[in-house]
């Protein structure tokens, strides 16, 4: 089957453009206007054979702050190798793709990276199998992956936020599904864990890991302040909410998800969080259709098959004032760099006042009548 | 200037129908179909000049329940006569147009109407001018309009949703921005509350009421447990979450918004909560440009003028698969039938399972904490 390319490709190649300004600004807002990136990197994507979007979010200009401009990228890729393949040629494999697309993010000056969830590895959840996919699980700390990514914020001066399984060595090793955030400086600035744990077709994930111990911190980097929201995170309102209430200027959500299970959601979620949050988040999925050696049935009544089905990128960037990015390829490894001047949030802040409204004392109240075994829905009855 | 008609229109106009079956499967999911409706309806609503659409969204079949299909009508309109004619002229003259739609909706076996927010009145906020908008407001039991609502409920054996702005007697005559809930009986079966005002741009309804002091509260009725979330609510999860944990399965959420404002979210926030709580949820908005007598400015260091904006209509309903129906015009006035098997809700909450992966005790814990004054975010710094 050949997968569809995407939606804006095909909106751009049909419709004229007087119409076609109106559908793009109900579907994607006034606020980003496309970023001119540099010839370099345009012509190095192309070699290596992945897509570069460019795309910048502005504000207004203020008189005593100065503009907070922040570049983000956003990668998303296949696996290089076979599923099958030994455990430390694929990550390495996967090392060198990402150090590959990195290299190009630097071209493009981008200061904080966010790689796709559980990176280094296929998203083998799907067959329940414990090995060998648990090999790939590493301690956030001093990992394998950890060190490389190190390397790469030391060499580019940036942020690197890199999703992985993670092997608790500290906690009876412990696994975990965890964004480990490196500093710009080179040095780990913590970990963050996956809140909440699909249950959901092939996403067996419960079977692996445990709902998140590390609540829901913030990191305070050198270009803001950012959170990471893992995957089925994104489906929980509650979950965005206080990373932003914790000061979260950027929420990344580091994704893998197929096409059948949540794509018409997927423009939905992490763009209504950019919104009622007054913040910016960046949905990351990754791309492609990865095959294992043992067939595995789904829990639908159909046969047993060897995949997992198509995980159909779209990446893209929210912005607080509802508008957003294109999104990448459904099919192809690419980068979206982002400029987002932070000061859009406050500016957006003042306008909506969705926080000064939100009521949170009653929130407060009442969802601790919810979670009481005795709650008593308030419902008024004929 | 010529509004713009729709964006589903534009889709249909240019797209191939291949291609166009994956853009409508990202845009609105698989969720829905056409729903057909008789010829009777369909030659009124062409006669009485408004917009009739009909769809429908389906559930698995299940062994010990029966399928459970309740028709909902959403009915979205412009106002009748000038802003200057008689207080009491304009509100008959929406009582006929109203008649003559719900009419229709009784037609097409609707079971339970909903109009849009103050539907017996021009949005006059933006004029901050107290006489004679406050002149609209009525007794939510014993006003004059509903009477009328409850003269329909009975002849149609139709639940009505009527938001009004209410005169609250009982309580020295306060405002508050009220929906109105009449019983397919014909009897009130209760009133709520917007709960989340906006201050934004010219809806300055912080002029005029309050937030709601009903809470969440859910009606029990003949056809489904209902709630209503008013406007601006829409911009709060907290808000439709709550709604959902206190039963609802179907949240209407009527509206008066323009286009400038907040067309790029409109799409997405009704949607999310469809998605994020396992229900359906129904977004009405209003049409057309009011004009007022009297200039005004809206703080934007624009020129004062007599108008609000365009209402862009677009009202359209949410399923908890994350798919939508087609949205009404952005410029006429229209009924949209849906079909809902309220057993989806069900079905889908066991198969994505948000409510049982939420967490709530968790989230009930940070939020007592995030309302204390002495709140510290969870940040780690470097």
């Amino acid at each position: 089957m050949c997968e569809y390319e995407s939606l804006e490709r095909t909106l751009e190649k049909y419709i004229p453009p007087d119409e076609l300004k109106e559908v793009q600004r109900i579907l994607m807002g006034n606020g980003s206007r496309e970023l001119e990136l540099p010839r370099c990197a345009v012509e190095a994507a192309s070699a290596r054979n992945f897509e570069l979007r460019g795309c910048a979010f502005g504000a207004a200009p203020e008189q005593l702050r100065q503009p907070r401009v922040v570049r983000v990228g956003l990668i998303q890729n296949a696996i290089v190798l076979p599923t099958s393949a030994p455990v430390l040629h694929q990550i390495d494999a996967l090392h060198g793709r990402l150090a590959d697309i990195v290299e190009v993010a630097a071209m493009c000056g981008v200061n904080i990276v966010c790689f796709q969830e559980t990176w280094t590895m296929p998203f083998a959840f799907c067959t329940r199998e414990k090995m060998p996919w648990t090999e790939f699980a590493e301690s956030a700390e001093e990992g394998h992956t950890t060190r490389f990514c190190r390397e790469l914020a030391k060499k580019y001066n940036m942020v690197v936020v890199s999703p992985i399984l993670e092997r608790d060595e500290v906690h009876a090793g412990t696994l975990w599904n965890t964004a480990v955030v490196i500093s710009n400086s080179g040095s780990v600035l913590g970990k963050t864990r996956k809140n909440h744990i699909p249950r959901v077709g092939d996403f067996n994930e419960s079977t692996y890991y445990m709902e998140g111990n590390t609540g829901h911190r913030v990191f305070c980097t050198q270009f803001g302040r950012i959170a990471v929201n893992i995957c089925y995170g994104r489906h929980h309102p509650l979950n965005w909410f206080m990373y932003s209430m914790n000061g979260a200027e950027i929420i990344f959500n580091p994704c893998a998800t197929v096409g059948e299970l949540s794509e018409p959601m997927w423009p939905i979620e992490a763009r209504n969080a950019a919104i009622a949050n007054h913040c910016f988040t960046c949905a990351i999925n990754r791309v492609g259709t990865e095959y294992f050696e043992n067939e595995f049935t789904s829990g639908d009544g159909k046969k047993a098959h060897r995949d997992f089905g198509h995980f159909y990128g779209s990446s893209y960037v929210a912005a607080p004032d509802g508008s957003r990015s294109p999104g990448l390829s459904r099919t192809r490894d690419g980068l979206l760099v982002a400029e987002l001047d932070l000061n859009l949030n406050q500016q957006i802040a003042d306008r909506w006042s969705f926080k000064m409204t939100g009521r949170y004392e009653e929130y407060a109240k009442e969802l601790s009548q919810v979670i009481q075994e005795d709650f008593r829905p308030n419902a008024v009855r004929e």
